[in-house]
């Protein structure tokens, strides 16, 4: 295998995308991508990007990707958050879910951050597995809540006399 | 019940740690609250604040508080989390909760986003039953995942040769 771990490029938006949708499909949320290239490149690469992209990249193919920024814990201050570490389907078994993911563990400690957070399905025990194996706590007593884009319209609407 | 819900001041970081601390008492968690009101000052107050907060106030005293800060969802862009919604105990039942939580829908609907999330403990059951009456959605089947400081320094120690 021979591929580098490096920063995301605008160039390689189309391929990032090609595996967020990719992941979507394995967690039996296929429609849930709304996001497009052009989002991404607005919300990553402006000023005050929301997020910090790390790829594997072979021979210009990105094969694995892993995206963090970070977020404000009120018991720890800023810690960093993984909202996505995802190796393409055939790459996978080959070491590059951990080269990412010890890329993100070295950004963490540049950034002198007390925490890497990030969330797993209860049911991806092969994630859990490899997530425990790398020392980290998978709180099975912390659930995630989500009020959506329909949620807030209907939330908003109550409150409107 | 008199009280006003606004964003947060400096003058009010002190009575916010503490309930901070309450919350972190009730969630069994004592001795986890690092932060200090030097911290939540140099965070939430600068030119990039790592969060905003909003406060319950009655009569200068701080009876609940509500602390946002916005993610990047690679499904649907920028979301909006909520860290953290605490009303003081001898407080709870009096529609602060619910105040300050339409006070954090209006910010997500006024900031576009397409999604406010955050988390509960599994066992908090009037919490959940209070997110679910807003229509929120509890994802029983999400875990968190921490890898801890102490964690950080085990993973970077087993990098280096």
């Amino acid at each position: 295998m021979n591929y580098q771990i490096r920063k995301a490029k605008i160039s390689d938006l189309d391929q990032l995308l090609n595996l967020i949708v990719e992941l979507a499909v394995y967690e039996k949320e296929p429609d849930a991508v709304e996001i497009t290239v052009d989002d991404l490149k607005a919300s990553g690469f402006g000023t005050a990007p929301d997020f910090v992209c790390f790829v594997a990249d072979m021979d210009t193919q990105i094969i694995g990707i892993a995206l963090t920024y970070t977020r404000f814990s009120t018991w720890k201050g800023r810690v960093l958050h993984l909202e996505d570490l995802i190796v393409s389907k055939s790459m996978r078994g080959k070491g590059i879910g951990s080269a990412l993911l010890d890329k993100v563990v070295m950004h963490a400690a540049a950034l002198g951050v007390k925490r890497v957070c990030w969330e797993v399905l209860d049911w991806n025990a092969s994630a859990i597995e490899f997530y425990k194996a790398k020392g980290a706590d998978v709180k099975r007593d912390w659930n995630v809540v989500h009020l959506d884009q329909n949620g807030i319209k209907k939330y908003i609407s109550k409150l409107q006399p």
